[in-house]
Protein backbone atom coordinates (compact mmCIF):
# COMPACT_ATOMS: atom_id res chain seq x y z
CA UNK A 1 0.00 0.00 0.00
CA UNK A 2 1.34 3.37 -1.06
CA UNK A 3 0.76 6.67 0.73
CA UNK A 4 -0.95 9.11 -1.50
CA UNK A 5 2.64 10.91 -2.87
CA UNK A 6 0.85 14.75 -1.88
CA UNK A 7 0.37 12.88 1.92
CA UNK A 8 3.83 11.38 2.11
CA UNK A 9 5.37 15.10 0.99
CA UNK A 10 2.94 17.13 3.31
CA UNK A 11 4.30 14.04 6.18
CA UNK A 12 7.66 15.12 4.87
CA UNK A 13 7.42 18.64 4.91
CA UNK A 14 6.14 18.89 8.43
CA UNK A 15 9.05 17.14 9.69
CA UNK A 16 11.25 20.21 8.71
CA UNK A 17 8.96 21.91 12.45
CA UNK A 18 11.49 21.91 15.52
CA UNK A 19 10.64 19.12 17.75
CA UNK A 20 8.42 17.20 14.99
CA UNK A 21 9.39 13.63 14.71
CA UNK A 22 8.38 11.03 11.51
CA UNK A 23 5.35 9.40 14.07
CA UNK A 24 3.67 13.13 15.43
CA UNK A 25 4.22 14.48 11.00
CA UNK A 26 2.12 11.64 10.29
CA UNK A 27 -0.50 11.87 13.44
CA UNK A 28 -0.61 16.06 11.90
CA UNK A 29 -0.85 15.19 8.71
CA UNK A 30 -3.80 13.27 9.22
CA UNK A 31 -5.73 15.58 11.50
CA UNK A 32 -5.16 18.64 9.05
CA UNK A 33 -6.16 16.70 6.06
CA UNK A 34 -9.08 14.84 8.07
CA UNK A 35 -10.23 17.72 10.53
CA UNK A 36 -8.87 20.76 9.76
CA UNK A 37 -8.73 21.24 5.86
CA UNK A 38 -9.29 25.36 6.51
CA UNK A 39 -6.31 25.28 9.32
CA UNK A 40 -4.27 23.60 6.57
CA UNK A 41 -4.86 25.85 4.00
CA UNK A 42 -4.46 29.09 5.83
CA UNK A 43 -1.38 27.72 7.55
CA UNK A 44 -0.07 26.93 3.72
CA UNK A 45 -0.54 30.30 2.55
CA UNK A 46 0.54 31.90 5.59
CA UNK A 47 3.94 30.35 5.45
CA UNK A 48 4.23 30.97 2.04
CA UNK A 49 3.91 34.67 2.23
CA UNK A 50 6.01 34.83 5.20
CA UNK A 51 8.87 33.72 3.56
CA UNK A 52 8.09 35.82 0.64
CA UNK A 53 7.91 39.16 2.79
CA UNK A 54 9.80 38.80 6.04
CA UNK A 55 13.33 39.92 5.94
CA UNK A 56 15.85 41.32 8.21
CA UNK A 57 15.46 45.22 9.23
CA UNK A 58 18.71 46.86 7.78
CA UNK A 59 19.47 48.98 11.02
CA UNK A 60 18.26 46.94 14.05
CA UNK A 61 17.89 43.10 12.02
CA UNK A 62 14.59 42.42 13.60
CA UNK A 63 11.84 40.52 11.50
CA UNK A 64 10.25 43.40 9.32
CA UNK A 65 8.54 43.27 5.83
CA UNK A 66 9.68 46.77 5.30
CA UNK A 67 13.52 47.92 4.95
CA UNK A 68 13.35 49.29 8.49
CA UNK A 69 11.44 48.43 10.77
CA UNK A 70 8.39 50.00 12.60
CA UNK A 71 10.77 50.94 16.19
CA UNK A 72 13.97 52.36 14.00
CA UNK A 73 11.85 54.46 11.61
CA UNK A 74 9.86 56.12 14.98
CA UNK A 75 11.28 59.33 15.19
CA UNK A 76 10.36 59.45 18.85
CA UNK A 77 12.76 56.82 19.83
CA UNK A 78 16.30 57.83 22.24
CA UNK A 79 18.79 57.08 19.21
CA UNK A 80 21.47 57.21 21.93
CA UNK A 81 20.26 53.97 24.01
CA UNK A 82 20.91 50.70 22.12
CA UNK A 83 19.36 47.92 23.57
CA UNK A 84 21.11 44.34 22.39
CA UNK A 85 18.72 41.35 22.64
CA UNK A 86 18.96 37.55 21.27
CA UNK A 87 15.54 37.28 19.76
CA UNK A 88 12.45 39.25 18.73
CA UNK A 89 10.26 38.03 21.65
CA UNK A 90 12.89 39.32 24.07
CA UNK A 91 12.57 42.75 22.47
CA UNK A 92 8.67 42.44 22.91
CA UNK A 93 9.41 41.07 26.50
CA UNK A 94 11.27 44.85 27.15
CA UNK A 95 8.98 46.67 24.97
CA UNK A 96 5.83 45.42 27.30
CA UNK A 97 7.91 47.01 30.36
CA UNK A 98 7.46 50.28 29.27
CA UNK A 99 11.00 51.49 30.49
CA UNK A 100 13.10 51.67 27.61
CA UNK A 101 12.56 54.38 24.67
CA UNK A 102 15.77 53.30 22.87
CA UNK A 103 16.47 51.44 19.68
CA UNK A 104 17.21 48.08 19.40
CA UNK A 105 19.95 45.51 17.62
CA UNK A 106 18.37 41.90 17.88
CA UNK A 107 21.09 38.97 17.58
CA UNK A 108 18.70 36.51 16.10
CA UNK A 109 20.81 34.19 18.91
CA UNK A 110 23.97 33.46 20.84
CA UNK A 111 27.60 32.67 20.64
CA UNK A 112 27.52 29.09 21.09
CA UNK A 113 30.95 27.29 19.90
CA UNK A 114 29.67 23.90 20.46
CA UNK A 115 27.04 24.37 18.24
CA UNK A 116 29.53 26.04 15.59
CA UNK A 117 27.98 29.84 15.75
CA UNK A 118 30.03 32.36 16.16
CA UNK A 119 30.11 36.02 16.10
CA UNK A 120 29.48 35.85 12.26
CA UNK A 121 26.50 34.33 13.12
CA UNK A 122 24.97 37.37 15.67
CA UNK A 123 26.09 39.65 13.12
CA UNK A 124 28.43 41.24 15.25
CA UNK A 125 30.51 43.41 12.51
CA UNK A 126 27.03 44.88 11.65
CA UNK A 127 26.02 45.61 15.43
CA UNK A 128 29.55 47.30 16.06
CA UNK A 129 28.72 49.41 12.58
CA UNK A 130 25.27 50.21 14.16
CA UNK A 131 27.04 51.15 17.95
CA UNK A 132 29.41 53.65 16.28
CA UNK A 133 27.00 55.44 14.12
CA UNK A 134 27.97 58.64 16.43
CA UNK A 135 24.37 58.87 17.65
CA UNK A 136 24.55 56.00 19.70
CA UNK A 137 26.24 56.60 23.62
CA UNK A 138 25.15 53.87 25.45
CA UNK A 139 24.76 49.78 24.26
CA UNK A 140 22.17 47.63 27.09
CA UNK A 141 23.50 44.40 27.17
CA UNK A 142 19.61 42.30 27.67
CA UNK A 143 21.27 38.55 26.40
CA UNK A 144 19.56 36.31 28.52
CA UNK A 145 21.62 35.01 31.81
CA UNK A 146 21.28 31.62 30.49
CA UNK A 147 26.00 30.47 29.82
CA UNK A 148 25.14 31.16 26.20
CA UNK A 149 23.87 35.06 27.06
CA UNK A 150 26.33 35.53 29.50
CA UNK A 151 29.23 34.51 27.57
CA UNK A 152 27.05 36.45 24.53
CA UNK A 153 27.00 39.46 26.70
CA UNK A 154 31.17 39.55 27.74
CA UNK A 155 31.89 38.96 23.69
CA UNK A 156 30.06 41.73 22.55
CA UNK A 157 31.41 44.00 25.73
CA UNK A 158 35.08 43.52 25.41
CA UNK A 159 34.54 44.33 21.73
CA UNK A 160 32.53 47.31 21.99
CA UNK A 161 34.63 48.47 24.80
CA UNK A 162 37.89 48.44 22.84
CA UNK A 163 35.92 51.26 20.38
CA UNK A 164 35.77 53.27 22.86
CA UNK A 165 31.81 52.78 23.89
CA UNK A 166 29.69 52.50 26.89
CA UNK A 167 28.69 49.49 27.38
CA UNK A 168 26.04 48.36 30.68
CA UNK A 169 24.24 45.19 31.39
CA UNK A 170 21.22 44.36 32.67
CA UNK A 171 21.38 44.77 36.76
CA UNK A 172 20.81 40.42 38.46
CA UNK A 173 19.29 40.38 41.59
CA UNK A 174 16.59 38.74 43.40
CA UNK A 175 13.56 38.70 41.44
CA UNK A 176 10.51 41.08 42.36
CA UNK A 177 8.92 38.70 44.75
CA UNK A 178 11.24 36.19 45.34
CA UNK A 179 11.06 34.82 48.58
CA UNK A 180 15.29 34.52 49.54
CA UNK A 181 14.44 30.58 50.74
CA UNK A 182 13.30 29.48 47.21
CA UNK A 183 16.27 31.29 45.48
CA UNK A 184 18.75 29.83 44.18
CA UNK A 185 21.93 30.87 45.95
CA UNK A 186 23.69 31.93 42.86
CA UNK A 187 21.36 34.07 42.40
CA UNK A 188 21.77 35.58 45.73
CA UNK A 189 25.04 35.91 45.87
CA UNK A 190 25.29 37.85 43.02
CA UNK A 191 22.61 40.14 45.00
CA UNK A 192 24.45 40.08 47.50
CA UNK A 193 28.35 41.40 45.44
CA UNK A 194 25.65 44.27 43.38
CA UNK A 195 23.60 45.43 46.85
CA UNK A 196 22.69 48.96 45.84
CA UNK A 197 22.85 52.20 49.00
CA UNK A 198 19.35 52.48 49.76
CA UNK B 1 6.19 47.50 18.74
CA UNK B 2 3.82 45.97 16.69
CA UNK B 3 5.24 42.35 14.82
CA UNK B 4 4.92 42.31 11.13
CA UNK B 5 1.84 41.29 9.94
CA UNK B 6 2.55 38.33 7.88
CA UNK B 7 4.37 37.31 10.89
CA UNK B 8 1.80 37.37 13.06
CA UNK B 9 -0.86 35.41 10.88
CA UNK B 10 2.15 32.86 10.35
CA UNK B 11 1.49 32.62 14.44
CA UNK B 12 -1.98 32.13 14.44
CA UNK B 13 -1.79 29.93 11.49
CA UNK B 14 0.77 27.46 13.25
CA UNK B 15 -1.44 27.15 16.03
CA UNK B 16 -4.19 25.48 14.03
CA UNK B 17 -1.57 22.67 14.66
CA UNK B 18 -2.54 20.24 16.88
CA UNK B 19 -0.95 20.56 20.38
CA UNK B 20 0.70 23.81 19.73
CA UNK B 21 -0.34 26.92 22.02
CA UNK B 22 0.72 30.90 21.56
CA UNK B 23 4.03 30.29 22.93
CA UNK B 24 5.22 27.32 20.74
CA UNK B 25 3.56 29.05 17.52
CA UNK B 26 5.97 32.36 17.99
CA UNK B 27 8.89 30.55 18.72
CA UNK B 28 8.06 28.08 15.55
CA UNK B 29 7.25 31.00 13.32
CA UNK B 30 10.61 32.71 14.38
CA UNK B 31 12.67 29.19 13.97
CA UNK B 32 11.52 28.98 10.41
CA UNK B 33 12.12 32.19 9.44
CA UNK B 34 15.66 32.75 10.98
CA UNK B 35 16.71 29.19 10.42
CA UNK B 36 14.82 27.06 8.09
CA UNK B 37 13.12 29.32 5.42
CA UNK B 38 13.67 26.64 2.74
CA UNK B 39 11.73 24.22 5.02
CA UNK B 40 9.03 26.88 5.65
CA UNK B 41 8.85 27.61 1.83
CA UNK B 42 8.40 23.34 1.03
CA UNK B 43 5.85 22.92 4.25
CA UNK B 44 3.58 25.89 2.43
CA UNK B 45 3.83 24.29 -1.21
CA UNK B 46 2.91 20.74 0.75
CA UNK B 47 0.10 22.34 2.65
CA UNK B 48 -1.42 24.18 -0.07
CA UNK B 49 -1.21 20.83 -2.61
CA UNK B 50 -2.62 18.33 0.12
CA UNK B 51 -5.53 19.93 0.36
CA UNK B 52 -6.16 20.71 -3.22
CA UNK B 53 -5.07 16.74 -4.57
CA UNK B 54 -6.25 14.40 -1.12
CA UNK B 55 -9.59 13.37 -0.67
CA UNK B 56 -11.02 10.47 0.35
CA UNK B 57 -11.73 7.00 -1.69
CA UNK B 58 -15.15 6.31 -2.62
CA UNK B 59 -14.67 2.71 -1.58
CA UNK B 60 -12.87 2.61 1.63
CA UNK B 61 -12.68 6.02 2.84
CA UNK B 62 -8.94 6.51 3.30
CA UNK B 63 -7.13 9.11 1.71
CA UNK B 64 -6.03 8.82 -1.65
CA UNK B 65 -5.61 11.36 -4.72
CA UNK B 66 -7.52 9.48 -7.00
CA UNK B 67 -11.29 8.33 -7.27
CA UNK B 68 -10.16 4.87 -5.71
CA UNK B 69 -7.36 4.39 -3.94
CA UNK B 70 -4.44 2.03 -4.69
CA UNK B 71 -5.46 -0.65 -2.50
CA UNK B 72 -8.91 -0.71 -3.65
CA UNK B 73 -8.30 -1.05 -7.34
CA UNK B 74 -5.93 -3.96 -6.88
CA UNK B 75 -7.20 -6.65 -8.62
CA UNK B 76 -5.51 -9.24 -6.93
CA UNK B 77 -7.03 -8.54 -3.15
CA UNK B 78 -9.50 -10.77 -1.86
CA UNK B 79 -13.00 -9.05 -2.25
CA UNK B 80 -14.41 -11.39 0.43
CA UNK B 81 -12.98 -9.95 3.70
CA UNK B 82 -13.28 -6.64 4.35
CA UNK B 83 -11.25 -4.92 7.31
CA UNK B 84 -12.26 -1.98 9.14
CA UNK B 85 -9.80 0.22 10.46
CA UNK B 86 -10.08 3.68 12.43
CA UNK B 87 -7.39 5.20 10.33
CA UNK B 88 -4.95 5.23 7.40
CA UNK B 89 -2.10 4.64 10.39
CA UNK B 90 -4.02 1.70 11.47
CA UNK B 91 -4.25 0.37 7.47
CA UNK B 92 -0.65 0.51 7.23
CA UNK B 93 0.00 -1.26 10.64
CA UNK B 94 -1.86 -4.11 9.09
CA UNK B 95 -0.30 -4.20 5.56
CA UNK B 96 3.37 -4.70 7.22
CA UNK B 97 1.88 -8.03 9.03
CA UNK B 98 1.56 -9.35 4.95
CA UNK B 99 -1.02 -11.46 6.46
CA UNK B 100 -4.41 -10.28 5.20
CA UNK B 101 -4.88 -9.69 1.22
CA UNK B 102 -8.88 -8.29 1.48
CA UNK B 103 -10.10 -5.34 1.39
CA UNK B 104 -10.38 -2.00 3.74
CA UNK B 105 -12.77 0.47 5.53
CA UNK B 106 -11.36 3.28 7.06
CA UNK B 107 -13.49 4.81 9.82
CA UNK B 108 -11.46 7.92 10.09
CA UNK B 109 -11.92 7.84 13.61
CA UNK B 110 -14.49 6.24 16.61
CA UNK B 111 -17.68 6.60 17.97
CA UNK B 112 -17.38 9.02 21.04
CA UNK B 113 -20.39 9.98 22.27
CA UNK B 114 -19.00 12.78 24.86
CA UNK B 115 -17.08 14.41 21.92
CA UNK B 116 -19.74 14.06 20.00
CA UNK B 117 -18.89 11.99 17.34
CA UNK B 118 -21.64 9.52 16.73
CA UNK B 119 -22.21 6.45 13.97
CA UNK B 120 -23.11 9.55 10.74
CA UNK B 121 -19.05 11.10 11.43
CA UNK B 122 -17.39 7.56 11.22
CA UNK B 123 -19.79 6.96 7.36
CA UNK B 124 -21.46 4.04 8.99
CA UNK B 125 -24.13 4.42 6.61
CA UNK B 126 -21.35 4.12 3.61
CA UNK B 127 -19.76 1.08 5.72
CA UNK B 128 -23.29 -0.84 5.34
CA UNK B 129 -23.40 -0.14 1.71
CA UNK B 130 -19.74 -1.12 1.24
CA UNK B 131 -20.37 -4.79 3.20
CA UNK B 132 -23.46 -5.02 1.12
CA UNK B 133 -22.22 -5.48 -1.46
CA UNK B 134 -22.72 -9.10 -2.26
CA UNK B 135 -19.00 -9.81 -2.82
CA UNK B 136 -17.50 -9.27 0.63
CA UNK B 137 -18.20 -12.36 2.96
CA UNK B 138 -17.16 -11.50 6.35
CA UNK B 139 -16.26 -8.04 7.97
CA UNK B 140 -13.04 -8.36 10.23
CA UNK B 141 -13.05 -5.65 13.08
CA UNK B 142 -9.76 -4.10 13.78
CA UNK B 143 -10.66 -1.03 15.65
CA UNK B 144 -8.19 -0.21 18.64
CA UNK B 145 -8.70 -2.02 21.92
CA UNK B 146 -9.26 1.43 24.08
CA UNK B 147 -12.84 1.98 25.07
CA UNK B 148 -13.74 4.03 22.16
CA UNK B 149 -12.48 1.29 19.84
CA UNK B 150 -14.29 -1.67 21.49
CA UNK B 151 -17.81 0.46 21.42
CA UNK B 152 -17.22 1.22 18.15
CA UNK B 153 -16.29 -2.29 17.50
CA UNK B 154 -19.34 -3.36 19.50
CA UNK B 155 -22.16 -0.55 17.58
CA UNK B 156 -20.46 -1.95 13.86
CA UNK B 157 -21.06 -5.59 15.08
CA UNK B 158 -24.70 -5.28 16.36
CA UNK B 159 -25.48 -3.28 12.96
CA UNK B 160 -23.99 -5.38 10.72
CA UNK B 161 -24.80 -8.60 12.49
CA UNK B 162 -28.35 -7.34 11.82
CA UNK B 163 -27.87 -7.26 8.30
CA UNK B 164 -27.23 -11.15 7.96
CA UNK B 165 -23.08 -10.34 7.80
CA UNK B 166 -20.32 -12.47 9.63
CA UNK B 167 -18.26 -10.00 11.89
CA UNK B 168 -15.03 -11.13 12.96
CA UNK B 169 -12.66 -9.23 15.74
CA UNK B 170 -8.82 -9.27 16.23
CA UNK B 171 -8.24 -11.58 18.58
CA UNK B 172 -7.41 -10.12 22.13
CA UNK B 173 -4.31 -12.06 24.25
CA UNK B 174 -0.88 -11.40 25.82
CA UNK B 175 1.24 -9.81 22.93
CA UNK B 176 4.07 -11.65 21.36
CA UNK B 177 7.20 -11.72 23.88
CA UNK B 178 5.50 -11.14 26.78
CA UNK B 179 5.80 -11.96 30.20
CA UNK B 180 3.12 -12.96 32.11
CA UNK B 181 4.17 -10.59 35.61
CA UNK B 182 4.02 -7.74 33.24
CA UNK B 183 0.77 -8.05 31.43
CA UNK B 184 -1.89 -6.20 33.17
CA UNK B 185 -5.13 -8.37 35.05
CA UNK B 186 -7.47 -7.31 32.30
CA UNK B 187 -5.81 -8.47 29.17
CA UNK B 188 -4.73 -12.37 31.48
CA UNK B 189 -8.40 -12.36 32.03
CA UNK B 190 -9.46 -11.93 28.83
CA UNK B 191 -6.68 -14.26 27.72
CA UNK B 192 -8.07 -17.01 29.85
CA UNK B 193 -11.54 -16.38 28.50
CA UNK B 194 -10.25 -16.74 24.88
CA UNK B 195 -8.04 -19.98 25.69
CA UNK B 196 -7.97 -22.12 22.75
CA UNK B 197 -7.10 -25.83 22.13
CA UNK B 198 -3.29 -26.46 21.47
Amino acid sequence: MKTPSSLAYLTEALRRLPGIGPKSAQRIAYHMMQHDREGAGMLGRALTQAVERIHHCALCNTFTESEICETCADEERDRSLLCVVETPGDQVMIEQTLTFKGLYFVLMGHLSPLDGIGPKDIHLERLIARASDGAVKEVILATNFTNEGEATAHYISETLKARGLKVTRLARGVPVGGELEHVDAGTIARAMLDRRAT
